[in-house]
């Protein structure tokens, strides 16, 4: 570390949002978190909430810092400057390994290459490559960012990702939920009225909006019936200090209703920390789908479905307004990132 | 709440040192911690950063605002011009609620009776009055202070302290683990070399110097020993600004050695989190013992003992040396604290 840093360098803005910059210079073991999401899925901000969460309860005589995904070039050369031997760096997780959000495939490749000496994990992941030569052409361009790091560790989140994963990469891989789920938030007592639809309107959808139309009409039945998304269309970016705000504030809103029915992954998981009944659809390439059957098809409040037929759909709707919430510990599905990040 | 207060009069020091001065004037409900420690018990300061990563953990959706022990006076008028209907008064919780620490006791009874309209809890304590004319005097006052607040719950974390408790204060009465015990902190992997003695220096001590001495002297066999205790005196203060760095530090020194020796209830649980094995004599009034005995004894490497014959006690260390610690899980036993908070 040379002397002008240790001298009180201020970061650039997105570097060590989260700390004082004095605990970039101190002598803790370090855990580095890039590609810190300051776009407006919720769902990703909740995953990066998770992590910080995470590592601070786990391992608080770690130093935890975050790169918003906004610095990431600026981010590697500061890290570069400070890193020790024994410090961590990780990619935050999410459903966006692969071909569809290529700005941050490439963020992750970046990092991935950057820190080949060091010991790096791509937290826990969907992965998916389009069966196009456009994906297969992204493809091997991972595998050999991803090649050329010796100490890289693939975390994936549903067993579909995780067969792919080990065919694809050579890499260590590890096998969790996804980290919103190790968050241990009680459920607020609210007042619960009528069905929250949150549905996607992006290349991921494929519920098909006339059979939207028809279940919402029916939903009518039950109460108020609003539309809305995970990802937010209020405000262009969610930076560090803004990220609980927002977290708390969807949670209210999908534990203030009777019924949740969604596209969204996290919604699902969202209904699942606020203790709402949820019908869940799938996305383009299954990763709600896998993430209930791998992890939470014992919670009997949510309940996946592949029908599109509302008259299918009905009696389990019934069925989820009937039900009084369970709960299942996911806490020992964990252990492996805890290990891993012990060692 | 006037206006003058909204309008950022800054609180005074030791009012809200974990929070940015906006955070006073939100719309989210409050959970106030009064009598968090500025003294140099690490057992205290490790129960005071346990309450708020438990409230932060499971409620984050509120505001936890805490009161440093030395500005109680002015965080009582301060926070009762803050106060909201539905927020929460906390005393924090520890050895203390008795006879034998007036100063704690005196301003525990202040906050009780201030707050007598407001939803008030003292966090897990064990308790005890001496069984002196001083001491009976001293629970007279207390019974008075705590009877004036119908709002009132004690939480007390060993058997001995809650049969008590139900006798002698018109309270709801909640029964948990000692705070320090909900935290989920990974042991670091650590050489481990040698036998640290962990003693009291106070008015609860029972343990004979000379017993101290010949045990100190059979465990040289072991490796370098050392002799030290829970509260520092190379400081005066602990502030919560560095209560993280003090309670690290101690939890470093106890988890590289191969075994603890100790009459200290924390120095037991300090140990169990960095499983490092312990041998564990009791205080003047058994809060050690009854803390173990009501939820530790299933740790086979915890071992408590009313024994001060040294040839008595080899087998048990020799026994604590070669045991692969093992782990049970108490989150279930903080359940009745955090429905308390939720409602």
């Amino acid at each position: 570390m040379s002397e002008q840093i240790r001298n009180g360098q201020k970061p650039a803005k997105g570097i060590a949002p989260n700390v004082e910059p004095d605990a970039l210079y101190n002598d803790k073991r370090k855990v580095f978190l890039f590609g810190s999401p300051s776009y407006t899925n919720i769902g990703d901000q909740a995953i990066a909430y998770a992590e910080e969460k995470f590592i601070r309860n786990h391992f608080p005589y770690y130093e935890y810092i975050e790169i918003m995904d906004y610095a990431t070039d600026e981010g590697i050369d500061f890290v570069k400057k400070i890193i020790g031997k024994e410090d961590i760096v990780c990619f935050t997780g999410g459903g966006n390994l692969g071909s569809l959000y290529l700005d941050i495939e490439e963020d992750r490749r970046k990092v991935i290459s950057a820190f080949k000496d060091y010991k790096t994990i791509s937290m826990p992941q969907s992965v998916y490559f389009e069966p196009t030569e456009k994906g297969q052409r992204e493809k091997r361009k991972s595998q050999e960012a991803y090649g050329s790091n010796p100490n890289l560790t693939i975390c994936v989140r549903e067993s579909q990702s995780l067969e792919f994963v080990k065919e694809t990469f050579n890499a260590n891989v590890l096998y969790t939920p996804d980290m919103v789920l190790s968050l241990k938030i009680e459920p607020q007592d609210l007042k619960r009225d009528g069905v929250l639809f949150v549905l996607r309107a992006d290349k991921e959808k494929v519920t098909d909006e006339n059979f939207v139309s028809e279940l919402m009409e029916r939903a009518a039945n039950i109460g108020p019936v609003d539309r809305t998304d995970t990802v937010l269309s209020e405000v262009d970016t969610i930076d560090y200090a803004d990220r609980e705000t927002y977290f708390m504030k969807m949670l209210h809103r999908i534990g203030s209703r009777k019924l949740v029915i969604t596209d969204r992954l996290h919604a699902m998981i969202f209904s699942i920390i606020t203790r709402t009944p949820c019908l869940v659809f799938g996305n383009s390439y299954g990763k709600a789908k896998h993430s209930y059957t791998d992890w939470l098809s014992g919670l009997n409040f949510i309940q996946y479905t592949d029908k599109q037929d509302p008259d299918e759909l009905e009696p389990l709707i019934a069925r989820l307004l009937q039900t009084e919430p369970n709960e299942i510990d996911l806490s020992e599905d964990f252990q492996v990132l805890r290990d891993y990040f012990k060692s």
